[in-house]
């Protein structure tokens, strides 16, 4: 009997761990396809003015999808060889999120907890492939992003603080501190600029002036380093399957 | 006279089909000329305090260009050795729809379908050759932009679904749900930021820092990627250029 | 005596017209300092309240420069070995505009003219040599930026006709034609976004979804193309320094 | 004993210059602890509706900080082989700057002089590394970049010159004189758009449209050849490494 429940867990794995099988496809595309369901609904229920009847039917429907996720969950944790490991990866992790509100709904508070349901976007990416080239472009551009992380926290510092000092006096109740003035710091160098706090002054106003002019940079740098970094991944990509080819190539030739 | 109808249709595809004949170009040119125009009469009929005359004159034009619009769409089929695989055709549905809404005036609502009218400026790139090296960059980014689509559509969702937790009790008239939430989402992580709708909360705030910090590269990077795949496809060009130069050079050296 | 005067002209030529010999530095910075201060003037002419001996420093100080300027316009011409050909460069066309609107006060309205004498801004560039690397680059991505220019201007339009027919009935006075839309949709694009003018109906605010998420790549791309001509711009002009180097040493080794 | 005091100073140097000696990391991640916390107190410090007791901490705190820093200060230029080129040099003025401020309290006024306590946060990037690729890529494109600061500063004073003759007589109390219009030739072509100040004129609307066509390009590519220049940097270090890697490699085998 220990045979069959091993043979079990085997065909098991080819279909839920394994998506190069048609039963694999087919159970990945499914469980992505109920992902956006799930989150279609979820964002249908904080629509205002709905029904008696349609809040009962995304309840019954949000019911199903958490039964469903919550088998997967266990079966993923049945079937793998090292269970632990999947329970602490980032997947599991996201996995657990996805389910665990709607569990914990009686013990705490329920609204803050909803929150993570959107975590269940995230495992939209579980199932593609082609994240492998952005894992190479993470690589290659790691220690530049974290120097530019650090920068940008410096320069957001710098702003604020010194928009404090120029607003301050002018605005005391939009430039009430450091710290507010770091929201006028965040939606300035990311050019978003709603228009609900600008500078006034003159002083804050050519302070502005060059700290636009130089941090608009700082902040677009990095996107520009992600995109040659991923161009450059596609050439590693292209190195690696041409050494595999000729290296095929004289085995068959031998 | 079959004879003499064959011989006519192969004149007309020179003229028609095939822009590097001067009598081509000329059909080219002029047929872009008179898209450009009637997409300026177009504009200038939705201005207001139009006079009579100036109306009616719009509508004359517009008639003849819809003649020869349509005269065109006909040779083109007649003339067309794949008669469907024209009128199926990304182009061939275009100037389909350049010229349908006229005639379907009398039987459906007529404003809302002289909004096609507008994809009558998508002719516009049907002669350009240059065209070439965008479709090799298409198909070197392709995977990369589907990746791009599917990260930007995630992160817009995580920060509809998160701003709506975070301002929905602070101005539930403006983050009325996930949904509309989603309008503050695309018009923040574009930085278009119009100023309509915006978090007040401290909580709000510090959520929208974290969303642009990352967001603004997330929405950034796809830009960057078209250009680096532009200057590959540009050098793929080059390269294949002087691939023949070299081939033409063998052959006349033998 | 004709022999003293082309000797003069030759002299003068060294200064003006060559900026490698010492003179002829001397001569080019002096001319940029006056631009720059001239520019300077003219802007604390706009600043309102200025007393009356501020405004008559500032005219003395602007016919100072119109004369010094009128006298090396009138020298580039003398001296220059093809006249006509300076008359009507670039640069001779922009150094007639930088002094021409002074001279037509009395005939023109003098007001709108004045708006010529920011071209004198441009003339800053003339002295610079690393433009070369600009030229260069101009030439790599010409084809492109016309395709993106064709591209960005039909975008453009497509997003005001279509947004017209989304706001025009909710919004009559600010969507009022195509013509008024494209205010919105410059401001959009570009992501400024000053926030006069944004869509209020929901099928405005979803059209403008899509037109952002494939429009802000449209506007950015051509960016990313210059940044990468100039690198590719560098790399040509070092292989070219390595080949004269390389040649000068075998022409020596010989 | 000068042998003694030599030695002690050959100590503290291992500690305080030399940060790959373990003592030296736990040493300059010590400092840059102390930082981190000194912003942070200085941040809360302006937050309104502080405490009797927690202005007092802070203060206390504060006073710990000078003290630390100062000694720190006075270390460096001891045990330095070259006192006056530490003190000049751009670390050591902005070490001097962070602490001044504090001993000057008494003499000048307190408030304006706290500002430069911001570039406490410069020293953060003292004790990194990775900085070293920054100066390549630095190197690489500085004479772009000095163009692109010409070019932007033209483009910038063109917007403001302009936009204040189409708009000055429409909204006299914005756009007062071509300085005030710099504010919005800054706000715009950053593409923030506070939505303060915007044209409101044809006239006006179309120049910005040319402004922003033209302008928005100007102000991105910077970022788009320092982000190249970075891939550069990496590979010209790589190339370095490689070389050196194959040096060894033939020493070690001869």
């Amino acid at each position: 009997m220990n045979y069959l429940y091993d043979d079990m867990k085997e065909k098991l794995r080819d279909i839920i761990e394994d998506n190069t099988t048609i039963k694999g496809k087919i159970f990945g595309y499914s469980i992505q396809v109920l992902i956006i369901l799930s989150l279609v609904a979820f964002t249908l229920e904080t629509l205002p003015g709905n029904s008696e009847s349609t809040i009962q039917a995304l309840n019954t429907f949000e019911l199903i999808c958490i039964l469903i996720f919550t088998v997967e969950y266990i079966l993923r944790i049945v079937i793998s060889k090292q269970p632990f490991k999947y329970i602490f990866s980032f997947y599991g992790l996201i996995d657990l999120l996805a389910i665990l509100p709607f569990y914990l709904k009686g013990i705490v508070d329920l609204r803050a907890l909803r929150a993570f349901r959107v975590f269940r976007a995230l495992k939209l990416i579980r199932y593609n492939k082609a994240l492998n080239r952005f894992h190479i472009a993470a690589k290659i551009v790691k220690e530049e992003m974290i120097l530019f992380f650090i920068i940008t926290s410096i320069f957001i510092f710098i702003a604020s603080a010194g928009i404090y000092f120029f607003e301050n006096k002018a605005q005391p109740e939009l430039f009430t501190s450091i710290l507010h003035s770091g929201w006028w710091a965040i939606a300035t160098l990311t050019t978003v600029g709603y228009g609900d706090i600008y500078p006034i002054t003159m002083g804050g106003k050519i302070f502005t002036f060059f700290i636009l002019i130089i941090g608009v940079g700082v902040v677009t740098v990095p996107a520009g380093l992600v995109a040659s970094a991923l161009s450059k991944a596609r050439e590693i990509e292209r190195e690696n399957d041409l050494k595999k080819a000729s290296l095929s190539n004289k085995t068959s030739q031998e």
